[in-house]
Order: structure tokens, then sequence, then C-alpha cells
């Protein structure tokens, strides 16, 4: 007798097909007959397609067999066709758990976003000059270019110029891009450690061997860098991702002088740097650059929106020739709407004042999470790294139960974010993110994270 | 002496480096030294910026050195640091020619696009439910993988459920991501010949082993395909790319019996269905399998618009659970906005009305230029694909110089697109594109054309 719930919230093909499976287990033998469709659509008053979505499961997970004209029969589940090695969840069956507060690092609060202006200049770009019939230019709308570059030599002392600059979709399609470009020069690549693990996740996956190089108080270490295979590494400068440290001016100068006694490439991941609360940003390495070797990739994701999916990379001027022959079947993956728009929103100087209006904002943040977790931590805690990008990075100071701590923030509906998780090696730090909580919201949370701190001290 | 035109359309230091370039190469010896910057900038009355940007565009080709506060040098040019084997091209001295008349096969009418209504949507997906401070789900917002789902349920003939759908920004994105997914179990991918270049370019880069399969009159040769080393086959049924035939139902089901003998995959490029002139479109392939060995792959760019960068996907059941390993770091690459305003598009009842708009319009256009075409090329013409899509596909039926057909029509502002050039293989017919030209434009197009053809007949 299988149980099926006509009122429960999983559908019920895949309650039958749950069922069913349990029952081929514990109940059947290899090539024994089982009900047809019709038998269990009548006897359990389901619809004939709700059973045969039911088999269709188990035939595609090697637990039946279907034979035309005879139908299902029990599979030799010691010889499961595909899939042997893997435990099929369905999707709907695994529901996303909803949290009471969620730190992700990365989140922008919704309030900030200029919703009516942006439709107004969604609507002016549209009205003004929008070819829906076409497909956007492989390196992006040439508005979008030149407004990036005068931003990037504006407010980034970069050098570049509008044809250098491409937009892509975002982080991962930047450094898959480059990586089409580079690869027939590198087979090494050098990345920090701990580090951006989209970074190597894509990097890995482009076929690349990594050379893993170690992080200190002034950023990458360099005399690992000169030991590696490597003639290519990707940094993150202004704001080393996740220990949050600059990198010097003369370790930069280094760094290039490096770049071009190997005749090698530096990517310049630049993706915090405008949310920098206690110092004028400093200049990109990019700007420093008189040997054409630095690649420099920048998003929106941070300062206007995660939402819009737009992000961009400048290559040096010799790697165009290169660039240029992927073009042909390239297509921008970022809507020319979109683009358009984004182009006007940079160009009537709306980006500025809003990077403006959200350094001030997150900065507020910022130090109102600071102060929070000083007055309620006290000294049992450490921060790690703070002053910019949209959260701080904490540890305990004292012996502590990390393994409580995850179980405790799970019964209290809390989403931590730990570095050690994504950023591979041993460093360790809890991400408490900001950017999405009011100032209310960061006050409640951290009374809650609080209570939960305290009883992991041991 | 330089030769530098202040009022030409090639900037400043693009023309100086040129000048500069040839300068070295014909006059100068190795080592020497070369005017300082201050020199040439007040000899010819430029910035100093253009004279440094000449010199470092000539530094990065390893024309010349640099060494700090002595000046620049000659390079010893048989010994370039790089890019030795390739011939520097900057990107703005390449102008794009601009074509009178373009027969680009995938370029919808401008005029087409519901702009009015499309902005009252997104204006109103904005204002209802728009968070800008979050990334997009990875899958794709939920809204959007349901209308998709109903859509090709009771358009295509579909079997599928909404989360089953994944959101891409374009072909190349859904093969990229299908091949993450199945890389484990496939060293060998079989593509139609000819076929699309697009998926054999992503899947050579994906690191696939292909396997070219002809296709004759009833699509893909299914004895080829069984006796190559692939289990699985990329493949266009409803429209064959580029030669449009479609492979008739006794085909799809041995097809799907193959699928089921090898545990192997179907990969259905549903890319033209919606546009189908003479028949109702038959149901695609995926509806068809009971065995959950299809990959169903479709798009917005044809019916809609090429410029939202809108495509998707729909997975077999058992490839759920390795698709959901990928999602932890997986953020979808269309923008919410996008997402969220085509949901309402399709939900409202628009996008099915829209296909029927564009449906009888192209069915117009189609019909106009297959008519203008026998008016005007008569018997020196066959017609090798017609009936749906964006193009009719034909070929001189006599004696025919082609190169001359390339050189008067380059000559004449005509841009023309062969099948040769993209699809591989030696089949060869021009694709006369008509999705972006007006009826009006058609018939002056085609009879500048049919002047060229006429004079390439031997």
């Amino acid at each position: 007798m299988y149980i099926i719930d006509q009122n429960s919230k999983t559908p019920l093909h895949i309650q039958l097909y749950e069922e069913l499976k349990k029952d081929i287990i514990k109940n059947y033998s290899i090539d024994e007959k089982l009900p047809s469709i019709r038998k269990i659509a009548s006897t359990y008053n389901l619809s004939k397609n709700t059973v045969e979505s039911a088999y269709t499961q188990l035939y595609a997970e090697g637990y039946i067999e279907s034979y035309p004209k005879r139908g299902y029969f029990v599979s030799d589940l010691n010889y499961k066709e595909f899939n042997s090695d893997e435990n099929i969840i369905l999707s709907q069956t695994k529901k996303k758990k909803e949290y009471l507060y969620d730190f992700f690092p990365a989140r922008v609060a919704k309030e900030s976003f200029p919703i009516k202006l942006w439709k107004r200049l969604y609507n002016k770009a549209i009205d003004e000059s929008l070819d829906f019939g076409i497909y956007p230019k492989g390196q992006g709308e040439s508005e979008l270019c030149e407004e990036i570059a005068k931003y990037l030599i504006r407010s980034r002392g970069a050098k570049c110029e509008s044809y250098q600059v491409i937009i892509t979709s975002g982080f991962a399609e930047s450094m898959r891009l480059l990586s089409q470009i580079i690869k027939e020069d590198h087979k090494n690549f050098a990345i920090e450690d701990p580090g951006y693990h989209v970074a190597r996740e894509v990097l890995e996956e482009c076929g690349f061997d990594m050379d893993y190089i170690n992080v200190d108080d002034n950023g990458l270490v360099l005399g690992e860098l000169e030991k590696s295979d490597s003639k290519i590494v990707y940094i993150t400068p202004s704001h080393q991702y996740p220990k949050g440290v600059t990198m010097p001016i003369p370790n930069r100068q280094k760094l290039l002088e490096w770049s071009k006694k190997v005749n090698g490439l530096i990517v310049e991941d630049d993706y915090d740097s405008e949310l920098t609360y206690y110092n004028r940003p400093i200049p990109c390495l990019q700007g420093l650059d008189n040997y054409d070797r630095v690649v420099y990739l920048g998003t929106f994701a941070k300062a206007l929106s995660p939402a819009l999916r737009v992000s961009y990379m400048v290559l040096p001027k010799h790697l165009l020739p290169r660039y240029e022959k992927l073009l042909d079947s390239y297509f921008s993956k970022v809507s020319i709407s979109t683009q358009k728009t984004l182009a006007l929103f940079m160009k009537d100087g709306y980006y500025d004042k809003h990077i403006r209006k959200m350094r001030t904002l997150n900065k507020k943040k910022h130090d109102l999470l600071k102060s929070l977790l000083k007055t309620h931590l006290g000294d049992t805690m450490k921060i790690e790294a703070e002053g910019a990008g949209l959260s701080i990075l904490i540890n305990p100071s004292k012996e502590f139960d990390w393994d409580k701590l995850k179980e405790l923030a799970e019964q209290n509906s809390i989403k931590l974010y730990f570095a050690k998780d994504v950023s591979g090696g041993k460093w360790q730090a809890i991400r408490m993110g900001f950017g999405g909580f009011s100032e209310e919201e960061l006050k409640t949370s951290i009374e809650l994270f609080s209570k939960i701190w305290h009883e992991c001290l041991i």
C-alpha cells in the first residue's frame, strides 16, 4: 500500500516515485513485473500521467525496464545503467531553507537602487536608439565601453581607451574569455592563497595548472611568485579577497617588473575598489603599468547592482588582435537595453553620484556593524579585515567551538559565511556581510548572533 | 618627417604609431635612440600623452625598449619579446565596413518588436517585485521557468516541468553548461555535418572529440551515428541547420531507441521551430522521449529579439542532481529585470500572439523573397532550403564564378553569407536572410543582387 497525500506540497508523481522505489528495493526481485499504469492509477485515484511520470523517473534512474506491450519490470539493480554512484534527489523535493538573517557578503540593500531614475533612463534608451532586432556587439555597446574607460581613468587612475574595454555578464565570463585569449601561451596560472574561489574554479575548468601563492600583510608574496612556473597571475591588489590587505606601491612596481621580465601578465581584479571607507581608494595597478602587461577586471555588482549582471575587462593592447579573432561568432551576453541604460546612467553623471551615496551609506553600516561587534563580543573577537567592501571579517580570539557555531546558527535561522569554505587554504574568518541589512536589522541580527557566539566560547 | 592629419578619424597616437613603426623598420638600427617624447610632441604639435601612447604601443609590440631616464631605443627586431608571429592591428584602425544591404540570416525587423508593451511590462516588473540588490538565481527566475515550461508543453508538445528549465544568455552558454554536466561520461560528441558552427566551436573548446555525421534528406544519417564512438549527439531535427530538412517521425523514434540502447543523450536544438510557414510545426523530439534521454535547447532570439540575450535549456530529470552541484557558485547571466519582464510577457499571452504575428509577417517576406528570386534569377538558381526561419538558401544551377560573386558583392556594398564558411564540410549555399528587411528593401536589394548574379554565370 502506497501512501499518497493529495494535499501535500510534494507533487503526486514524486510521492508515488518515492513509494515505488522503496517498494522495489524492499519487496521485488529482478525481472519481476510491476503493476500496470492503469492499475496503479485506478487503485490510488491518480491520473495515468502521474503514474507514467513516476515510472519514467524510475526508468531514468535504472530501477526498472520498460518493454513495449509487456510493461515494466524490475532491473538488475547491481547493474545500474547510469547514475550508479549518484543519489538522485529531485529539485523540488529539496526545499531551500529560508533564513531570518542572511549575512551574504555580496548583497546590496534593495532600497539603495535608483529605481525611478533607472526606469526613466531605460525608457529613454529604448526610445532613442534601441534596435531589438539585432544581436549585441561582441565587445559591448560602444557608448558603454566609452563611459567605462572614462570612469576608470577619472576614478581609478587607469590608462586605457574605450576599444580596450569588453563588457561581460560577470566575473566568470571575463575569466573564461581571457583564458581563451591567452591559453596558447600559458600552462600554469598563479593565484592567491587564500583567494577567490570562483577564479580558481574557472581557471581549473579551463585546464590551467594552478600555482598557489601565499598572501601576507603586503598581499601576494612576490618571492613565491618568482619561484613558480607561472607567467600569469590573478590578484586582488586593492582589497585582497578574502584577507582585505592592500598591496603597497613598491610591491606593485616589483610585480610589474616581474611581468616585464618574464613576458608575463597580471590579471588585476579591482572588484571592491569603489567601496573603501577609511582612505581615498588607491589607483589601480593597471594605471602604473608601462609595459602593457595588465588585464583589468571590474564590476557593477558591488556599487550598483548584482541583479544587472554587468562586469567588464580592460585588455592590454597587445592582446586585442587575438581577442578580435574570437569575435567573429561572439555576441555580448548582456542585453543591449541594459548596456544602453547603463551608458546613459554613467554619461549623465549618475553613477559617480551613486557611488558616493553608496560609499556613505555602506560606511555607516560598516561602522555600525563594527561597533556592534565590539560592544557585544568585546575582546572575545578579533577583526581580520575591515574598511572596505560589503563585509567585516572576524575570528574568535579565544578557544572556540566552530561546529557548535554552525549548528546554533542553523537552529536560529542565521546564515553565516566562512572564508575557508570558499577560498581554499587554511585561512579562516567569519565573513559578516552588512550590505543587505538596514541599520535596524543589523542591530537585531548582531544581538542574536552574539548570544550564539558566547555559547561557543570554550 | 611624419605625416599626422589632425582632421583624420584615425586617432593621432595611432597615426603617429604607424609613422614611427615605418620609420623604425626602414631607417633605424638596433639600440639606436629614438627622439624624446618632448621633442616629437613639440615638433608635431601633439600632446605628450599622444606621443607616449604611440611609444607604449611600439613597446608593447616589441619594436622599442624603454630605459628610465635614458629614453627609448630600437629593439633587436629579430628577437621580438612577444607577439612575434602576430601581425598587430589595432582595433580602431580596422573600420567595420558599412553595407547597403546586409543579408544576415539571424536578423529580426526592428519595427516588429513590441516596444511600448515591453516598456510597460518592464516598469511593472520593477515596481511589483524587483530586488536589484541580489544576484539572479542560478537556474533562472522561477516565474520565467514556469512560463517556458507551459509554453513548451502547449506549443512544442514537450514533456517537462518548470524545475527542468534553465535560463541562459544564449546558445553558447547552454552548451557550455551542458558540457560541464556531462563531461565525465563522454569523450566523443557527434554533430551534424554540415552543421551549426557555434556548436562545434563550443564543444571543441570544452575538449570533446568530434564525430561528424552526414545529413541527408531525412536529416542526420542514423547508421553513421550508430557506427561512431559517440553516445551523445547534437541535432537540429525540426529544421536542420543549415540544410533545412526535417527529420521524419520514424527516424526520431529510431534515434530515441539508439539513445536508450547506448545509455546516451540527444541534444535537440529547436532554434527555428516557431517560424515555419508551410505546415504546422511538428512537435519536438523531447516530447516523444520516454527514456529521459533528451536535452532540449530553445531561444527567444528568433521569434522575439536577439538583443535580449535569453535562451533556455530543458534538462532530462536524471541530470538534475549533477546540475545542482554546479549551482553553488553559479548565478544566471541574464539580468533579473529582463527575466521578470519576459515572464510577464509570456504569462499575459503576449508571446503567443507575438509569435503568430511574426510568423505571418515573416511568411510574407519569405514568399516575397522567393518570388523575387524566381523572377530575377529564373532557372539559373535552385532553392536549397525554404519554408522556415529567417532565410532562404539558394545555389546557382549553372556554372558559376563564386569568387566574382564575392568580389562584386563587396564592391556593391552587399553583405552575403555562405553556408560553407560557417558550417564546415563541403556543402555550399548562399543564405539569403530576409528578417531584417522591409518588403521595399527586399525588392531593391534583390534587384541589385540579381545584376551581380547574372555577371557571375559562366
